[in-house]
């Protein structure tokens, strides 16, 4: 990628109502709150990733000269909005709920406090990260669930949409509990375990299909083999054959299918596998897997001891985008909101309670961010003045933990990959009620 | 984005497969082919893009210190392998199409020339590229299709995957024929027109809404203004008023509908305005929009001047990936295929021949790339020796005017919303059906 400042990763309205708020002296304080709508049918509750690089953004922006002279050339900015730009350090704070903690329907998982002009500059970077890793990671917990505990592998980034999706995927594919991943740079960029062994083009760019397993085991004799190049279960016996001739030396650690039925194919295989006495070697499924398929094979017991996934957690076709807005819900002291069809804003401040019975959760309470807490408050403090408080420092196996957790700690109805009947259950309180009512009233009142 | 070496955005196994070729001594030239494999149902032809940044891959592709350290540091990789790596410089041959010229499945947007272990290192950043400007430049193509001549803008970056899929796809909306991006970063990096003005938080964060049109209009007098944060209609009405009371001073270009119905709303809208004598005064609709609903608002005779297209557009929801693929079809001058169920692969260098009649595309014939041509060859040489040839330096905006130009040369039901009946026909050659016959029964007689 071709380097750029990211404070310009906005859209350019972002920049023509900050010129406005500074130019017309509108400097108060601003609430956002960054939420998602409504959950996708196939979605019992959305595993939040992001807030780490929002909060790297956050600590880093400025507008550098070039950004500067980009906007000036646009000739729509006052060398007065271009002088606040270059200044411009973000000194807000944050209040997030924690990467990996689920999260439901109009539950802020972010609410940004700053001067207004500020705070809007941020909205599409914000957005843009927080969707995309909250989107994969979701789908990512839906497989690891599916898994039921056997490995899972990302396979995504070929056709993840872009090199920022391949990398930030990879980082909440493992928040969400994905084992390993083939992305060899995200593998540097966030210490992950990286896998991979071979590709199809390897037994093709061999004149026989055994020749390339020996020369590949002679190199990597733990490795795992792709069987199905020509024809899968005589790829397996061809395994099954270099094992005989290799004898105490035969160290694969497992096949690998990549086309047709898995389940009959890995029944097979493992019955030729063990005939043969290679208990010890496991049997990995890829090709087209989703949380449905990898949980019909768990279903039915097919001997498969782990899952390659690759476009489907990578870009999940049925959520490949969740309804998620930055919304101004403060502005000088005072509640916004507003009242387009279908489209509800709570005002003011917020704060989720969690309220668990016997260690699980019963419902969640959104009320006022100052009121008495009738459970456990999930959004935290994660930075003040532009400093990261302790709080938004998680590492990244900490999220990783935390969401391993608080999944746990949810309905075994809300895990499971069924849609969720009855769905989990958020209420607002009654003092974020009555304000939401008197805001509307007032709106109403004056327009 | 944390900056890291491009070599690296890699699968695993692309590393571990370079290795066994470098150290058996398996450095014959092999042919890569990149192709779709299948199109969406709700696709009748796609747009090519992604060669450009390819391009730039291949010549700047080198391995850093920091990412051979990374690949030593896994324990998998021997000295004489990264040696390989520290030195590889991409010295191949790459035929492809040109971006904007529409393609069909199975036929090469790509091929790849180079030394095996070279070749395959490329594969997944090959892919992951031209796979996701290949699906926003195929969807966005449909809307401007759909909206008939009426401005298109790109809203999408703020739920587009990430950061690059915001960046480069703004890029293939503009091949596509998208008028302008609100993504300011894409404005800088690609010289596009930008837009944008307001959101509803600027009408929010007022306590009047005729008060918010009142300062903002000062500031930019030709802008556009959002109508729809309390009541659509109203907030006409209230822009009527400011025109009253400006006079000739009012230059406002239009009105923005973002909820609720646009086709009843647009044409009340326009009622209103002409009653005022507003002629002049577009009427811009957002929210939602796919190339369905704009489709239905045009034939409607919906009086909308323009459209902003976000999500839909973004991370298209009928086709959010392809099923695109990088297979080997040639290693030391001979063919290669594999014959995993579903999945044909068309052996050796080859060619696309669009055969026209009238003017217009009749039918596509994949041959191989040395026989006479039966029509216009679209595959061309734009890298030789790792260096562009003339052909690989087309500028954007050729790709933008090529893509017109060759989509308007595809008959009229294929550039069409509605799925194409029949489909666009594309044959294999006789030449190539034999090659591949041929290929198919060597590796059957000796599997």
């Amino acid at each position: 990628m071709t380097p750029f400042n990211p404070a310009l990763l906005t859209d350019l309205y972002e920049l023509t109502m900050a010129q406005a708020y500074v130019e017309g002296g509108m400097s108060g304080e601003a609430v956002f709150s960054l939420f998602v709508r409504r959950l996708p049918a196939s979605r019992n509750y959305l595993v939040p990733c992001g807030l780490d690089d929002v909060l790297t953004f956050f600590e880093t922006l400025h507008f550098d000269p070039a950004a500067l002279a980009y906007l000036q050339s646009l000739g729509r900015f006052s060398s007065r909005f271009l002088d606040y730009l270059e200044r411009l350090r973000f000194t807000g704070d944050v209040h997030a709920i924690a990467e990996g903690t689920p999260v439901f329907a109009n539950e802020p998982i972010l609410e940004v406090v700053a001067p207004i002009a500020d705070a809007q500059l941020l909205e599409t970077f914000v957005m843009n990260q927080i969707h995309l890793q909250t989107v994969v990671a979701s789908k990512a917990a839906r497989i690891v669930e599916a898994a039921q505990g056997r490995t899972v592998v990302d396979f995504g980034v070929r056709r993840m949409h872009g090199i920022d999706a391949g990398l930030k995927g990879a980082r909440a594919f493992h928040i969400a509990g994905v084992d390993a991943t083939s992305n060899v740079a995200a593998g540097q960029a966030y210490g992950l375990p990286v896998a991979g062994t071979m590709a199809h083009s390897y037994i093709q760019a061999h004149d026989d299909e055994s020749e390339a397993f020996r020369t590949f085991v002679r190199r990597y004799p733990d490795t795992v083999l792709l069987v199905d190049t020509y024809d899968t279960l005589r790829g397996v016996q061809k395994v099954i054959d270099l094992a005989r001739a290799l004898g105490p030396e035969f160290r694969v650690g497992a096949v690998r299918l990549d086309s047709g039925d898995p389940l009959a194919l890995s029944f097979e295989a493992r019955r030729m596998l063990d005939a043969a006495g290679l208990r010890s070697v496991g049997i990995f499924a890829s090709g087209n897997l989703d949380e449905h398929r990898i949980a019909a094979l768990v279903a039915a017991g097919a001997p498969i001891t782990g899952f390659g996934v690759g476009t489907e957690m990578g870009v999940p076709p049925d959520a490949p985008t969740l309804d998620i807005v930055y919304k101004l819900v403060a502005y000088a002291g005072r509640g916004r909101i507003k009242l387009s069809p279908g489209k509800p804003v709570l005002p003011g401040r917020k704060q989720i309670f969690r309220v668990d019975r016997d260690d699980v959760a019963a419902y969640d309470v959104v009320g006022r961010h100052d009121e008495p807490p009738p459970g456990r408050p999930l959004l935290r403090t994660v930075m003040q003045h532009g400093i990261r408080t302790p709080e938004g420092r998680a590492t990244l196996d900490e999220a990783r933990r935390l969401k391993q957790r608080e999944v746990s700690r949810l309905p075994a109805h809300l895990r499971a990959i069924a849609p969720a009947d009855p769905p989990y259950a958020v209420e607002i309180s009654a003092k974020l009620s009555d304000e939401t009512e008197r805001v509307r009233r007032q709106y109403l009142a004056t327009r």
